[in-house]
């Protein structure tokens, strides 16, 4: 019946109208879809590092009867109580945090931390509303604010991503200007070994953006994206997440975090953790008609681990493996050739990315001849015009080290330096 | 810092300003919190039926190294393509379905069918919007259309919950009138076992509706509710979905289905099946930036129940286990004298609700002396008149008999009773 169903027109709403396929989406699909075709776009975690063990242990415990607040049952719609607790301590164990300033009735737990994220945003933004964010930024987030209707507009920030203030003030100027002001909801930062740039904020740039703001007067909620942050190789970023600085505390802050990069990606938990009591409850208002909660048993799964204390022994054990994959990758760029053709990059400290810069005026984008010759040679990446709000520079890759293995790593590698020679 | 942070005022988006926190959340929270207060409120399955060996079973075998397609790792937006494919078999397995119509492109699979639902209404419906749905309606549904800004509009029905064809066919020649006909974007049936109403739509009225929405030109998209489709108590509701009704061809249609109800709530598996390709996009695409798809472990581990034919024989046993819920909590209701005193309600067929509804122009909403009594006592129910799209009658209540014991469900009947005599 359905198949053969006519396709009347449907007047759909504003969002419908205007939502395009996310990229993501594609990613994904595709580098699913053909195991002969070298990703090096979809940022997947390494199934060899996926915490199997941890996970069979904790749900073999929780499917006995009699638990207390029974996993299998609806939870509640912030989330566990315990796990929240848990995460505010998780969040605390970040050099220079504040441990007592973490208050548990200020997390929710979210599928994934991009549900806090949307759900953060539709509470703040109409349509036409401003985000401001660093350039490059985090592409998924670009792509459902542009969804949503809103439009980012880049903080000015140099070519490895610095935020520069002199040039942020002017923004905000140009926006006073232009009568935009009370158009300008958020500020979304990715502080920690940032998708794409896979830098860190130092927390003298964190007080300038601060600064910036207070003296322009844009006393706007600051959105922190920290979903990379346990992913250090060597050293935990020193910087404190904006909710323990001092410069921060005249703003409604929000800070996202997340178990499905440093732990069991495929049971999507994640969280936020917002300052400011009113916001939050719109975003649980929000979320209480979105799901009215999530998946009860992986967050009691989650809750178990950090409860035993097996969530930091299990980072140790990823990030020596992540910080092996970051050096393979920009190992087999080096060892090519990459740098003699003047390509850029800097040595990720964490996370799962390389953000490698072609010579200026090159054209990296999707429908550029390059792209598509990698992906004749079997490579994917992600163009970097896709992490930009305006959609410019075009010379821009994200390379992603974190889920292909180790042979397979350098395979893609080889085919990307080839493709780049070949220009 | 955080908790002596100032509280700066922010300005919240249109959807923000005018949400209100749900009711089922506190709900959930009041039942979870407090064992001493009986709920009859929260629509929970019972622990005593959840299924925990085989949730124990297959995450044993689902964390097993080496298997094809992850389950730890990210899955796909839409969701697993063989649980699509085994959800479609689940549709097609009730009486009067057409197997081959079912396509599992059309299936995809979200945080409960809660999401599914919110997707669907994000793609078709701008702030002022009209969706049309039955009296009484499930409640949830109606706050979530509210918190979107949305004009949910009752279908004239008895008082038993059957919908009146004249009276829909009147209310659309009202709308017309008052040029509202372009703001009706869709139309929401709980069809099986309502949730509140615990009555099936007949394959009859179901005609009706389509013949009245056909003959007055509003080929709107149908939604179909089917939460509670597979708890039926001794014989599955004989009525075809509205996917298989040839009366329905004309219309775009989404069917919801999901596993938290007739299997494991925690887990929050839920999915949407949608005949119409270019709405489906738009679902998808706003998924993609709500969370880039659910759990993906969960997905792979109610496909395996799926796929080894284990998911009937779960439903049998709970089918029995609900019947003798409801009988239990109708026959104290019975037993109490609750007739005698005037009160009125169908005994079910099938769900986890009874519609209990006291003499004409009783007040037993939220404020009232009533719904007081009943807390004092130590039982909740959910008031009826939140289940009305315009607040009234208020004479209703929702009763649950899914979640408590059985001697403690004795124990809350009574009290109930209890209170309905004292007024």
């Amino acid at each position: 019946m359905s198949s053969s169903d006519p396709q009347p027109p449907i007047a759909f709403s504003k969002i419908g109208r205007e939502i395009q396929s996310p990229v993501i989406v594609d990613l994904m699909a595709r580098a699913l879809a053909n195991p002969e075709l070298l990703s090096l776009a979809a940022g997947f975690t390494d199934n060899a590092v996926l915490p199997r063990e941890l996970v069979a242990r904790f749900a073999s415990e929780l499917t006995q009867a009699g638990l207390a607040d029974e996993p299998l049952q609806y939870g509640q719609n912030q989330g566990r109580a315990r796990l929240r607790e848990l995460s505010c301590e998780v969040i605390a164990s970040h050099p220079g945090e504040q441990a007592v300033a973490f208050d548990p009735s200020n997390m929710f737990i979210t599928n994934g931390s991009q549900q806090a994220l949307y759900l953060a945003v539709q509470a703040l933004c109409d349509p036409g509303d401003i985000v401001l964010v660093e350039e490059p930024s985090y592409f998924v987030c670009l792509e459902m604010l542009k969804g949503l209707g809103l439009r980012p507009i880049g903080i000015p920030c140099d070519d490895a991503g610095a935020i520069i203030p002199e040039a942020m003030a002017a923004l905000l100027r140009d926006l006073d200007a232009a009568g935009e002001r009370a158009r300008v909801k958020a500020v979304y930062l990715v502080s920690y070994f940032c998708n794409p740039s896979s830098r860190s904020l130092e927390a003298d740039e964190k007080r300038a953006v601060a600064k910036v703001l207070l003296d322009a007067g844009y006393i706007v909620p600051v959105m922190e994206d920290a979903a990379y942050r346990e992913l250090f190789f060597e050293e935990a970023h020193p910087a404190a997440s904006i909710i323990s600085m001092l410069e921060f505390a005249p703003f409604p802050k929000l800070y996202l975090g997340t178990y499905t990069k440093p732990f069991a990606t495929g049971l999507k938990v994640g969280y936020g953790y917002c300052t400011h009591s009113e916001w939050l409850g719109k975003i649980l208002g929000i979320k209480g008609h979105q799901d009215f909660g999530s998946a009860h048993f992986n967050q009691a799964l989650i809750e178990r681990v950090l409860e035993e204390g097996l969530y930091e022994g299990h980072l140790a054990g990823i990030r020596k493996h992540y910080a092996r994959k970051a050096q393979v990758l920009e190992g087999e760029l080096l060892a090519g050739g990459l740098k003699e053709l003047g390509w850029r990059w800097e040595t990720p400290k964490g996370g799962l990315i390389i953000w490698a810069r072609a010579p200026i005026g090159s054209d990296l984008r999707m429908e550029s001849e390059f792209c598509q010759r990698c992906i004749e040679q079997g490579v994917l990446y992600v163009p970097g015009d896709l992490c930009f709000s305006s959609g410019e520079p075009w010379h821009c890759a994200r390379l992603a080290s974190g889920a292909l293995p180790e042979d397979r790593l350098i395979e893609a590698a080889q085919r990307f330096v080839a493709v780049a020679k070949q220009m």
